[in-house]
């Protein structure tokens, strides 16, 4: 049982005993895209969150359902084309993962994809400014440390591409 | 320039032209844990999580200065103790992350943490009912499978325990 604290236009807030947490109006989930190339690349996006006030390094991304379509997989297939300018011909669906389940409900979807082949520049819609990096894995800590030297901010989804453990 | 939407005890809303996201009351980051023995084994903590309604398998954090001491190390040997008991002899900053950087504003910083002694129960403080799971790294896929089977959500950053690419 959880009651309604706040509500906006994209976000709510909401109390379950003491415990304040945020969710998506619509409780949208969101597709993640973890795209590689047949020649051993991922496929980053790089955009300015104003959450942060700083840029992201992220891996393509977009909310499930805001175009009036539920289905996951349709969501990650526009999105990788609309943010990277790439289709890929294999996808699997890699299961949900909670973003931060201190503090939100908010989930998402992982995809694989591969069999990549660019079709358009990519860059995002409705003023999206995305910037696309194909990046070689073998090397994507060292390019990830550079980024962050230049005063990006990684995403946590990031974790998947790097060699930690 | 951001606008104070609401406020609540810990979580506040905030306005960036028409972006709205969340962060913590007094912009608290979180120190998370990626703890390993000797023996190839990771250390998981399972808690139900009320922002989902369910039980959550994640690394073990914790807040950053939520004690009054603001030094993420300290935070993070803390949180390891009381969460799971475990002390580590060594200890590495991975780097600062973002967990959702499209609605909220929080950051955390993962440590690796090596050289593990068990030197009590763990389970958490304050209420906490924090269950601790021991898992081989080479079967950590499979056990989360089996954890999803049984109902729990996986929080993102398990992902860095995935080799999925």
């Amino acid at each position: 049982m959880t009651t309604l604290l706040w509500q906006g236009k994209y976000l709510e807030v909401r109390l379950d005993g003491t415990w304040e947490f945020v969710r998506r109006v619509g409780a949208m989930g969101a597709a993640v895209i973890l795209a590689t190339t047949d020649a051993g690349e991922i496929v980053l996006v790089e955009q300015l969150r104003r959450a942060l006030g700083r840029h992201t390094i992220e891996l393509p991304a977009g909310l499930i359902g805001d175009d009036g379509d539920f289905d996951p997989a349709a969501a990650a297939a526009r999105e990788l084309a609309e943010e990277t300018g790439f289709v890929a011909a294999d996808w699997v669906n890699l299961g949900d993962f909670a973003t931060s389940p201190g503090m939100s409900a908010e989930m998402f979807t992982l995809f694989r994809a591969r069999g990549l082949t660019r079709t358009g520049p990519g860059g995002g819609v409705d003023g999206e400014d995305i910037i696309v990096h194909v990046v070689p894995l073998a090397g994507v800590a060292e390019w990830l440390d550079a980024a962050r030297a230049r005063g990006c901010v990684i995403d946590s989804r990031l974790l998947v591409a790097l060699a930690l453990v």
